[in-house]
C-alpha cells in the first residue's frame, strides 16, 4: 500500500501545504529560488505535515491556523537536509578528481538558514507561548544532536544508550514534535497533546532503526548508495553495535571504519551480517518501539483518526525499503 | 577614547549578559562547549547587546527581561560569524597544499545552527508576539542578504543601490533590530522604538561603509590579513563602485576579481584608490547616514541615555580602525 493512500482524507490540505511551501520558499534572490525549487521537486513524504494535521484533528482543526505550524515543521526538516547535503556532498567528493566549486557550499549553508528562518516566521504567526517553546526547545537538542552524532563517529567504544540518544536527536524528537504541535496548536487536551507526543517519539524512534537496517540489507540498488555507506562513513548504528564484539566481525568493521575496507570485504562483511542475529534483533527492537506506538494510539479518544495514525505508523515500521 | 568607556553605567548589565552568554552556549557536547568557549574568549564589542539595553532604557528597563532579548541578538550575531567561518576557513585553504579535515566545517556549521536554535530558546522566554515578528524577518532578511551577497559578488555591472541592499541586510538590520526590540520589550512608546529603529539603522549604515573604507586604507598591519581583501574576495564595495569606471583603475580591479593581481598591482591599486576622490566620497556617504542617526536622536525625549547613543554613534562612524 502507498503511503499516501493512507492519508487519503488531508489530501486537499496537503495540497494547501504543498503550495505554501511554495509560496514560503520564494524570495528576492534567484539563486534562493533555483535551490529551493529543487527542493520542492524533490519532494518528500511530507510526514511532519501528515502528523501535525492528523494530531490537530483532536482538537479544533482550523487549516488557516494549523498549516502554518505544518510548513514550519517541513521548513526545518528540509533546512536540515540542505545542511546535510553540505557536507554529505564534500564527502562524496572524495575520491573524484573535480573539486566541487565553493560557491555551492556557500549557497548551500545560507540557503539552509534561510529555509530555518522562514521556519520561524511561520510559527511567529501562531499566538500560542508554549507552541514557541516547543519548537524552540526542539530545535536546540536536535542541534546538539547534530554536534553529538559527530563526536560518536568512528567511536567503536559505544554503547546502545549511545545510539538511541542519537537518533532520537535526529529523527524521533521532531515527529514527536509534529505530533505535539499539531495537539497544542488545536487547543486539544493536554493528556491526548502528550499521547500523541509519545506515539511520535515511538514512531520516529522505529523509523530510524529500519532506516538503520535497510541501510545493510537492501541493494546498492535499491538504496541508490553502496550498502553499509552508514558505516563507511563512520556512522555506528544498531545491527553494527549488535555484532562488534564478535571477532570474525570486529576487524571488517575496523577496516570499513579506518577507510581501507576492499569491496570484496565489504560484500563478505553485508553477507555475515544479514545472516547474523543482528538483523532480527534490531528488527525486534523497532518492532518494541512499534508497539510503544500503538498503545500510545489506543489511550487516545475513539475517533476515526486512530485508525490514519495505526496505519502510518505500521507502514513507517513495517517498511522494507 | 575606548568605546567600552562610552557605556560604563551598563558595566554590571553587560556583565550578566556575558555570564548569561556562557550558559546559553553550554550543551552536553565537548565540540559544541569547545566551539563556544572558543568564540566567548574571542571577545566582541557587545555592540548589540549595547544597543538592546540603551534602547530599554526608554521604556520600563528589567534586566532579567531585557537581558534575554540582548543574549538571543548577540547569539544571532555569533551564529553568522560561525557560518561566515565555515566558508572563510574554505577560501584560506585555497593556496594551502593542506585540505583542512571536513570535520571542522562540519562541526561548524553545526554549531552556527545550535547558537542559532538557543538565540531562538531565549527570545521565546519573552511573552510579546511582536518581539518574535520582529525577530524572525530579521532573520529572513539577513539570510536572504548573505545569499544575494553571493549573487552580486564578482559583478562589475552593480550600482550604489545594490551596495547599499547589501550593507543594509549584512550589518543595519540587525543594529536596526536591537534598537527596536529594546525598545518594543520594554514598552517603550512605539514613536520611540522607531525612532530608535531608525537609529540604529543609520548607524548600522554608517559603520558598515567606514569598514569598508577601513579595509582600503589601513595598513596590513592593521587589518591583520591584507589590505584590499574585500576585493580580492569578489566583494564590491562602495569605493571600488566610485572607482570602477575610471580607465587606470579597471584593468587592476578586473585582475583583482579574476585572482591574477600580483603583488605590485595590489599596492598600485591601494596608492591610487587612496588618492582617489573615491574614499573622500564614501566617507561623506557614510557621514551622511551618521548625520541622519543623530537626527533621530534629536527626535527622542530628553535623558541621559540620548548622550550615550550620539557618543557610540560617533565613535562608530569616526573610528580610524
Amino acid at each position: 500500500m502507498k503511503l499516501k493512500l493512507l492519508y487519503s482524507d488531508l489530501k486537499s490540505d496537503i495540497e494547501i501545504i504543498e503550495k505554501e511551501l511554495e509560496t514560503a520558499l520564494n524570495s528576492s534572490s534567484h539563486f534562493l529560488n533555483d535551490a529551493s525549487l529543487h527542493l520542492l521537486k524533490a519532494g518528500g513524504k511530507r510526514i511532519r505535515p501528515v502528523f501535525v494535521l492528523l494530531a490537530a484533528k483532536f482538537g479544533q482543526y482550523d487549516i488557516e491556523m494549523i498549516k502554518k505550524v505544518a510548513v514550519s515543521l517541513e521548513l526545518i526538516h528540509m533546512a536540515s537536509l540542505v545542511h546535510d547535503d553540505v557536507i554529505d556532498d564534500s564527502e562524496m567528493r572524495r575520491g573524484r578528481p573535480t573539486v566541487k566549486s565553493q560557491w555551492n557550499n556557500r549557497v548551500a549553508m545560507y540557503t539552509g538558514d534561510f529555509i530555518f528562518a522562514r521556519a520561524l516566521q511561520y510559527i511567529t504567526d501562531i499566538d500560542n507561548p508554549k507552541a514557541h517553546q516547543i519548537l524552540s526547545e526542539t530545535m536546540v537538542e536536535i542541534c546538539v544532536g547534530e554536534v553529538i552524532q559527530i563526536e560518536d563517529k568512528m567511536q567503536l567504544d559505544q554503547n546502545m544508550r549511545d545510539y538511541f540518544r542519537r537518533i532520537k536527536r535526529k529523527t524521533a524528537l521532531l515527529i514527536a514534535s509534529s505530533c505535539h504541535l499539531g495537539a497544542v496548536v488545536a487547543g486539544a487536551d493536554e493528556r491526548v497533546a502528550s499521547h500523541l507526543k509519545r506515539f511520535g517519539y515511538f514512531v520516529g524512534m522505529s523509523f530510524q532503526i529500519i532506516d538503520d537496517i535497510l541501510d545493510l540489507t537492501s541493494t546498492d540498488k535499491q538504496l541508490g548508495k553502496p550498502a553499509g555507506s552508514d558505516l563507511l562513513q563512520g556512522n555506528i548504528t544498531l545491527p553494527v553495535l549488535l555484532v562488534k564484539d564478535d571477532p570474525t566481525m570486529r576487524p571488517l568493521i575496523e577496516k570499513a571504519l579506518a577507510g581501507t575496507m576492499t569491496e570484496d570485504e565489504r560484500q563478505e562483511f553485508l553477507g555475515k551480517i544479514r545472516e547474523s542475529e543482528a538483523i532480527k534483533k534490531a528488527k525486534k527492537i523497532s518492532d518494541t518501539y512499534l508497539q510503544k506506538a500503538l498503545r500510545e494510539v489506543e489511550a487516545l479518544p475513539q475517533n476515526s483518526i486512530k485508525k490514519s495514525l495505526r496505519d502510518i505508523a505500521l507502514y513507517m515500521g513495517k517498511r522494507k525499503f
